[in-house]
């Protein structure tokens, strides 16, 4: 990585928003843009911008501003988006099929290999060309297989069995839907999305918006 | 609300999380429990808990700790789940789909009453015995219907758009799991789930965990 040493997760945070940005920038054929253009699209600061940006080498020139693509290329690089990335998805219901058939991610280099479930009903059926496997195969397929990211859509209750089961099999991210907090080991990333709380959020907003 | 004035959007974050611990103390039968305690579940100091806490006016007692089922039903009543919520959900591709069968949200309060696309092949189409309506339907219905939450998963181009007939049918707030950043007015809450967001942070932290 160009640049200096360790970036916040604040920063990191904001990395793939400013990667949404920058490729609408491109699609609309703009080469170039300032940290103040870029405040008034993002809407952070530009001194916020500026700093962000600075964590990886400067890719502003003062009197020009950001080169879009050139930023698009190195924050991608940055977030790992150059290589290709192996999921597997472990709980197939409803949520597990629409993750693996969230085509977007293909494209970005974020790819099913398989996927597990403990229901027989759900064992067999092939979601975009890729059969649900028996979770006790497992620890088998993990042992065989170099699986980057593990994508949990279990309920709650199992969840953290499955966890275990893919750090054991040297999976290096987990993807967490269940509605509980995991405990993985820190050599491996982990990211929850609890749709239920930000449900709720936005409940708490609803409720109060008059006050 | 109990307590006092404006409660700060970190704290409100937090809410569900202390909810989601609650319950299961509630489960394993806990009546009660000090702040340090549930510093150690959730993992927050118990300082921030006391101080997150007494934003609502003080359920804890010196020596005696906090009442389980009392502040699970102050934290619920406080994030306004005593009451239902009724949602529609606009774009009904896999992760529409998914969401309407999260049967989850039913239980909570929070309930799917119409489905909207634009495509013919899901118009007529039937999930959870609602059926999806042409999105042409819409305005009419949120004319005659009044609803609390739009939920966006169309695709990020659409998006806006569909965010804007939903305030001008007046929901309260949006739910937008779209791979963009909507402009709505003050009055409507908005809550994001940008889904790849995420998985990029995660790749984020895969590709750089050796260093």
């Amino acid at each position: 990585m160009r640049g200096s040493g360790k970036i916040s997760k604040a920063v990191i945070k904001r990395l793939p928003r400013y990667r949404r940005y920058l490729d609408d920038l491109m699609k609309r054929g703009v080469d170039r843009i300032s940290s103040n253009e870029l405040s008034n699209l993002i809407g952070y600061t530009a001194s916020q911008i500026r700093q962000d940006l600075n964590n990886f080498g400067g890719f502003g020139q003062q009197g020009y501003g950001y080169n879009v693509k050139a930023l698009h290329t190195e924050i991608s690089r940055i977030l790992g988006l150059d290589r290709d990335y192996k999921m597997i998805i472990v709980g197939c219901g409803n949520l597990g099929q629409a993750l693996a058939n969230y085509t977007h991610y293909y494209k970005a280099g974020f790819i099913v290999c398989g996927m597990f479930d403990i229901n027989p009903r759900l064992v067999g059926l092939k979601i975009n060309d890729i059969e649900v496997m028996d979770y006790s195969a497992l620890d088998d397929y993990l042992e065989k297989t170099p699986i980057d990211i593990g994508i949990i859509c279990t309920n709650k209750g199992s969840a953290q069995e499955v966890a275990e089961k893919l750090v054991a099999g040297k999976v290096k991210g987990i993807w967490n839907f269940a509605t509980v907090d995991l405990t993985v080991s820190d050599e491996v990333a982990l990211e929850n999305v609890h749709l239920s709380d930000s449900l709720q959020s936005l409940a708490y907003y609803i409720s109060h918006r008059d006050e």
